[in-house]
């Protein structure tokens, strides 16, 4: 694995922006970033886990480890809590599979799945990984409220075996609890924000849980960590992070208002999900930063195929193209009555390829420009090092365009008026 | 049930927005679509589907039984030909089931999907709906390639009672092939397309096939045509579909770009998806058209929360709230170390549906338009009313917009790269 090349940038599809004031414009932000010289300095620990975390991994394999031995492990979490892990987890889990390791709640308030999920687990065999910096985020709070309660019924033993916390060192609810119970724990570093936490015990270790080489994980991250990082690296040209930066800065300047993420494969829509809150999240202020949508290929060209060619010029295209992916090759028919003879033994993915090479083409052309992401192949080492790309970009591109990438002041709003609504 | 009042709308929280001369529009625009003066008139057979496809009906349940004696069937469709059957599918789905009836193919080109699909099927008892108009559609395809050379190992006598079609009365690929091997059929009507064609043997028979009432689903969506269609109900105030369309057009004109659906269970996804073809696939044309996105709540408050609340001001939200879910009460806690003391007893779906009206009030303020769609419970009557609602809705919507709601020109443009990129 080349691991230098573990993402690289296309701009040729980028027509019709300027990157070359921005380019500019994102090499100072990177230098805010890297000088913690920016507002929100103080949240830039991610920076250095890929290298930080190392001395935690052998108790993450462990606790992970004997997790495993449960039938199944119940994550919950929120935002930064939940979908890093998610789209990891997804990313490599088997279709199909009709009895996962790791279940999810504490994500929602849906009263079906909650009750579904009680029924699943009603006198299973399970665990819990309960993931919240501060303990008393409402989500979260219900669904553990429902599992401790029914572990609490098997005695005081199982809560002690069963739950395992990831909070904060010291404080909040959650260390409370754990502390009180005996509950083994994981740190959520005071450094590294929810969105940008998926390298740290919050993401590893349901990561671990699923069966994922999280030390392949890292290993990719880190050596995209020491690409992005190197002083030599200080332009576009030699930093696909910058060049990132710069397509999504020339495009809010140029009045796009919409960036699309688009995926190859439906195991990459929780990554998508994933993207969105590290980039919404971070640069959604003051009136600034790209609405952050999806689009899963092929499917969504069948959907909002007509919009991106033909609505409103809003919109640029970020495409994430994984070179490698299991041969699988399209058989023959007898009479090709469906037309399509001349796929026969071509593999799908090949095919699938060629759908996005077309279909950027065209959305250049309809005036979407666009940005080719490519990796050689999706698997934990390559994965790790697009997530730090993804994150490096993020805080380089929120800095740029004149915000703090690490704060989130808006999500009060909805949060006070709940609060008067329940009394 | 109240069918007169299956959908809502509660248009208090469209603040900024100059409703009054968009209603003006849409109330011609509703002329245009009802008297066939528009552009793709010939399209609009939909408009009587919930009363015309009632002969059908027999036959449909007929051989959906036929198709549930077997372990798995699996739908093969792309776009139109899958979105509203899956998200009626899913949108009454139990969470967790390690065996679902119906399995999707054909909506994409994942290798790593389909090889699990084939592993999952292979030696099993299976069924096949393969849905397209042509036939010679890529992705449905190719899929369909793989499992008619599966079956087809199996004898002849395997593909005829194995494999439905659903497709042209008369013409294309699937038809001959449909004819020449003598599979039993359905009809893709001439004047329906693929996005309105949720009410025709495309959505009912795999959603029939799933087991879920397919009269009931129809005699909802004739509720609401009659409703609709009622030469009274001729204005905003009294045609809740009008409502809905004066609130898209002045968001439009007032320079907002995006519509966010926001839906609060999960298992409303993939009808957001199929939301978001329906109107981008309409509107998306010569510039117009709002970007259709969708909201999973809470979950996205987490992720999308801040963008929402303090991002451009280029969007408007419209919110599924459900009134009626089962109850489930949040456990109590000892000590109540959580916070969450004043939830406990509580139901999860109220606490849901507060933090629904939380929000938009939040994000009413923070300058985001709302339009809350509220139904009384979601089975399959109130999800047929509000799949024609959106139906009706989005024609007249579009006619406001000035475009033809019924072709989708932009489609072309990359797949004839394709076809020059495969050779």
């Amino acid at each position: 694995m080349k691991q230098d090349y573990a993402v690289r940038i296309d701009p040729v599809l980028a027509a019709g922006l300027d990157r070359t004031k921005a380019a500019a414009d994102v090499c100072r932000a990177r230098q805010t970033l890297e000088h913690g010289s920016g507002p929100g300095a103080a949240s830039t620990g991610w920076l250095e886990l890929p290298a930080r975390i190392e001395p935690e991994l052998d108790r993450l394999e462990e606790v992970a480890a004997d997790l495993r031995r449960h039938e199944a492990v119940v994550v919950v979490g929120i935002g930064g809590s939940y979908l890093g892990a998610r789209a990891v987890i997804e990313a490599f889990a088997a279709p199909f599979d009709p009895a996962p390791k790791v279940l999810f709640a504490g994500h929602h308030l849906d009263a079906r799945y909650h009750r579904a999920l009680l029924e699943r687990l009603s006198g299973a065999d399970y665990a819990v990984n309960v993931i919240s910096k501060s303990g008393t985020t409402t989500e979260p709070g219900c669904a553990f409220r429902f599992l401790w309660d029914d572990l609490g019924r098997r005695g005081d033993r199982e809560l002690a075996s069963r739950v395992v916390a990831t909070t904060d060192r010291a404080r909040g609810a959650l260390r409370e609890l754990a502390d009180a119970h005996g509950l083994r724990s994981f740190e959520v570093p005071d450094d590294v924000g929810g969105r940008f936490s998926v390298l740290t015990a919050v993401g590893l270790l349901p990561v671990a849980v699923a069966g994922i080489d999280i030390r392949a994980l890292l290993a990719g991250a880190r050596g995209m960590m020491e690409r992005l990082r190197d002083p030599a690296a200080d332009s576009p040209d030699t930093n696909p992070a910058l060049a990132y930066a710069a397509f999504r800065l020339a495009a809010f300047r140029a009045g796009k208002r919409v960036e699309v993420l688009s995926t190859t494969a439906p195991h990459l829509g929780c990554l998508a999900e994933w993207w969105k809150q590290l980039f919404g999240e971070s640069e959604g202020k003051g009136g600034q930063g790209l609405f952050p949508a999806a689009l899963s290929l092929t499917t969504d060209l069948h959907s909002l195929g007509q919009w991106m060619q033909d609505g409103p010029r809003i919109v640029v295209e970020t495409a994430l193209d994984v070179v490698w992916e299991q041969p699988l090759a399209i058989p023959a028919m007898e009479g090709d009555r469906d037309g399509l003879g001349h796929l026969a033994g071509r593999t799908v993915h090949d095919v699938n390829r060629i759908a996005l090479a077309a279909t950027l083409e065209a959305h250049r052309d309809g005036g979407v420009p666009c940005c080719r992401l490519e990796i050689d192949r999706l698997d934990a080492s390559h994965l790790g090092a697009l997530l730090y790309f993804f994150e490096y970009a993020c805080g380089v591109s929120a800095y740029a365009l004149g915000v703090n990438p690490f704060d989130q002041p808006g999500v009060e709003a909805y949060k006070k008026n709940m609060h008067r609504l329940l009394g």
